[in-house]
């Protein structure tokens, strides 16, 4: 009989990407919560399932595989599955395009207008905010395009391109933008968002993370905060003082 | 009779990974300079090969297949060729696991200590020089780790994931940092440098781009290099009054 699937992780964009495949597929999945805000990321049991210490992470007992990166455990399960990626040129190549896209551009670009604007006070570091706003503004504007003349992101029907950009482009609105100027992006979103499986993926998601993560960020320190927030100023190493100019 | 491929790019890490990937496979191709420098890559021709606006981007007339993000084009080029991905689990999500930490981390976060460190002087932005400073400093340490006891990055073999994390960890003395304290990974990279392929790749690289690359700099207006390195204060668009706070 087959095991289910193992996903750890919290709530956050990049773990509810995994959770909206495995419901699409039907899978049997546990859901383990990990508590990023007391650094269990960074314990040595979990460094074992990642070196970076970052979830999440999906194990699939029945074929030996611990894989990280949200991108990559997409395309793990879509070709275990054999669904939502494309066997055929030039579809394939167009939808890991777009969800490299997504994890090369989307997601740490969006992840530095989060730290920012949102965790840092809007106006702390003026520069860096509005370099990655107008990073954001690009990415948003790009999303928009591109969803103005088709459904889906890419290779023609719903796919794990899809899954991987629509839990960031929830950050539209909390990002400080309009979104009556990205109709095509807010209309791709919630067609998204309508599906049974997505439905069904946030229920679980809730179920297993909110509680649990909302209870352990009340039990963090300060210190737990801001080590999980960045939101100190990191000290660089000693040999700092070799800094080459281009 | 198999048309050549063709790569639009400059001289890049991102672009650097395919074409040592292309030497690897010893296959056909013709190297398309795109001068960044004076904004060609946002002309709208290049946009239609990439609307992001970013090298490099691989075409594949034979197959009809026009693809960006490095990341997907070597994942392409190891299907099309069966070559650099094993083809059997965990090998191959190992492979796929490291080929998105690179796409989704070191080059995001290492482009960002580019931009604050090497970009704009060292000390004129602090906050975030040393956020991204202390982000470089934890992976090439994870990096350092990982090739400790290992030959190549992942899945046994010498695979895509090298080849997209290599001209990466060239940055590591740029950036600041003792080479003397990361001894795996000077160990692991200069046995991929020493590569025949990468060794060819290399002076393609070189033969194709750096010339032109050099001449379209120097002929590139302030405004023109401002522009490339994000070097201006980018205007926040007017709706980020709306500003929500986390």
């Amino acid at each position: 009989m087959a095991q289910p699937l193992i996903l750890h992780g919290m709530n956050s964009p990049n773990v509810t990407k995994v959770v909206l495949m495995l419901e699409e597929c039907g899978l049997e999945y546990e859901l383990r919560h990990v508590a990023v805000f007391k650094q269990e990321q960074f314990n040595p049991e979990f460094l074992k399932l990642n070196p970076l210490g970052k979830v999440p992470v999906l194990q699939d007992p029945d074929h030996g595989v611990t894989i990280a990166e949200s991108g990559a455990i997409l395309h793990y399960l879509a070709e275990r599955e054999g669904k939502f990626l494309p066997a055929a040129q030039p579809a394939r190549a167009e939808v890991m395009q777009w969800l490299f896209m997504q994890m090369a551009n989307f997601g740490p670009l969006l992840g530095q207008l989060n730290h920012f604007r949102l965790v840092l006070a809007s106006g702390t570091e003026p520069y860096a905010e509005a370099r990655y706003a107008a990073a954001a503004e690009k990415l948003y504007r790009l999303l928009d395009e591109r969803m103005s003349d088709r459904e889906w992101i890419a290779g023609g029907d719903y796919s794990i391109a899809d899954m991987a950009m629509q839990p960031w482009a929830n950050y539209l609105e909390p990002h400080g933008f309009d979104s009556a100027l990205y109709p095509a992006l807010v209309r791709w979103r919630a067609a998204v968002a309508s599906r049974p499986a997505v439905q069904r993926a946030l229920a679980r998601s809730h179920e297993g993370f909110t509680a649990i993560a909302e209870a352990t960020r009340k039990a963090a320190s300060g210190e737990d905060l801001d080590k999980f927030f960045g939101r100190t100023d990191a000290v660089p190493p000693a040999d700092f003082s070799a800094v080459v100019k281009m």
